[in-house]
């Protein structure tokens, strides 16, 4: 198959090395790392299975069109996602071959994670399930009378730890009723003896992105653990309907189950606890080089469960103005179940 | 003039509200901020001038597919790099209207600031200097040994303010010879005395960007202050060539000029002193709310200058594997001349 890629992580998945500024182009037995002076050493050194050529940075399209009429191809894949309409027309004026769309087919071919990129989100989760410690400690020592916007601020600086490691996202950090929003911005709500707290974050680890949720109550003893005491018995019951469906998802997890089997498993629980209206997004989400990728894990995924594969697990429920509860894990799916990461 | 938008900060701009699901039309004397149920009880409170929907938070174009159909408009415009062919395609499939590309139209209308903006991009300017003068006294204490990307860590914290103030971009922390790489990613490298230290960063303050470089010696006198005295002969030439292109260019805006004057007005200076090899971008760009915004100061624009513009000028000298100097403010033009933010 003929492509061109822009994508920095798609880019990266075929090469090994990639910067903001690349055009990947795979013609025939041949492919071409586009870059421009700034990165062109660089990609010199680390590049694998590709030539590098230097381009006009403003103008990359420039050498790949010029490359592609050379090559003879009469047809050439793209994500339509992944170029914007100018980009498209700067790229195909006047080429008479086929461009053919094909939405996500990097995150296709990166579905079935291999042995190397295993080990990576291994350890990516460990550093994840590290800064969780980190930040749970320091939300225990200085959490009360925080508001979520300086929170929020020291999420980031633990989980950067000094640096040295890249965010997945930016964290999510939802403290009492913010949490009942399953993405809220950072407020000036303060944190208070006795509410929730909602934190989903991650880190990146060689490019690989971990991903975890936890809901915990805050008092003298906080902390990130899965077993969770609420004060409040709604809290409680909500908590260990959570926890129930997120355990009953991972337990369905087998290698020829649908994605939507998974997402079942989930639901069911928390349907049964009368909370169904509450669970309002996806059971969960590949993950790899992007945060979020295939297997999408929802009620209509027909996706066939492979080993291998990596992907979330994260339900929750949301009571709007009163607290929401997520718990999420990272699994890889192995040929007896799941590996919960981190 | 009928639009469709989806860019969050050119939708702030027609209506004074935004978020990160929108798509924002323009239809003869209606305007329409469709969004999904996360954002519609802010949106109803803060948006302007327009009416608020919710649509499918998935599918937002489905309302606005709905509208465009109803209002019986003949022609919409769009700006080609801010939709991706699919989400074109999505849009305009089977939609008998014309959908006129305009690239960039809303930086078009954004290119002169009102008084309004100007107050918040001189109080952005201020906390960008302030966030400066934190970094470099705390660069003074503790940056003797830190490496890059430590320093480029504290940058962020620093800049945020305990997460008060968003970044303008990831600042640029660039030692030694790493700053003759115009945009170094942070390295290993660590901070000695007498060498260079290249800082660019900036902060945002009601969603308008600061923009600010400094160069500076580092030894125990070190700040971010213009005046800077190096031990080096080449160093303090390069370093003075840079900071006289700079007044150069500042004191060439005028009201009624062209913008490739200004930016040759700069590099005069340094083709003189034998540098004009190493000057290898443009002046400046505008700054709004976009970090990087119209007119565009270099050697081939000709946008004629005009009062409450707001621009960077920024010549740099990057000599390869020996060091670089970047010195950059942001200007308001006024009827007189420049105001220099900060």
């Amino acid at each position: 198959m003929n492509f061109i890629l822009k994508d920095e992580n798609a880019v990266f998945y075929e090469c090994g090395f990639s910067c903001d500024n690349v055009v990947f182009l795979k013609l025939g037995s041949e492919a071409f790392f586009i870059t421009d002076a700034r990165y062109t050493t660089e990609a010199s050194e680390c590049v694998k299975n590709a030539t590098v050529l230097e381009g006009d940075r403003r103008d990359l399209l420039k050498t790949a069109r010029l490359l592609i009429r050379k090559s003879g191809v009469k047809a050439l894949c793209f994500n339509p996602s992944e170029w914007s309409v100018d980009a498209y027309a700067r790229l195909s004026e006047k080429l008479s071959i086929h461009f053919q769309k094909k939405p996500n087919f990097s995150q296709e071919k990166r579905i079935i994670k291999t042995q190397g990129e295993l080990e990576i989100l291994r350890q990516a989760a460990l550093f994840g399930r590290d800064a969780f410690t980190r930040f749970g400690e320091f939300l225990k020592r200085d959490g009360l009378g925080m508001d979520e916007r300086m929170a929020h601020f020291e999420a980031e600086s633990i989980f950067k730890y000094h640096g040295q490691l890249e965010l997945s996202f930016s964290p999510i950090v939802a403290l009492g009723e913010n949490a009942a929003k399953p993405h809220a911005l950072p407020s000036s709500k303060q944190l208070e003896k006795g509410e929730l707290v909602l934190l989903d974050a991650g880190v990146k680890y060689r490019r690989y992105c971990s991903d975890r949720t936890r809901t915990s109550f805050f008092d003298e003893h906080f902390n990130f653990e899965k077993r969770q005491v609420f004060r409040d018995a709604t809290q409680q019951k909500v908590y260990d309907t959570v926890l129930k469906a997120q355990e009953a998802a991972i337990k369905a997890v087998k290698v020829g189950v649908k994605a939507c089997d998974v997402d079942k498993a989930a639901r069911e629980v928390i349907d049964k606890a009368g909370y169904g209206d509450y669970f309002i997004h996806s059971t969960g989400h590949g993950v790899g080089l992007d945060i979020h990728e295939l297997p999408v894990i929802g009620a209509r995924s027909q996706t066939i469960i492979e080993e291998n594969m990596v992907f979330t697990i994260e339900p929750g429920i949301y009571l709007p103005n009163a607290f929401g509860v997520r718990i999420e894990d990272t699994i890889i799916v192995t040929s007896s179940g799941a590996e919960v990461l981190g």
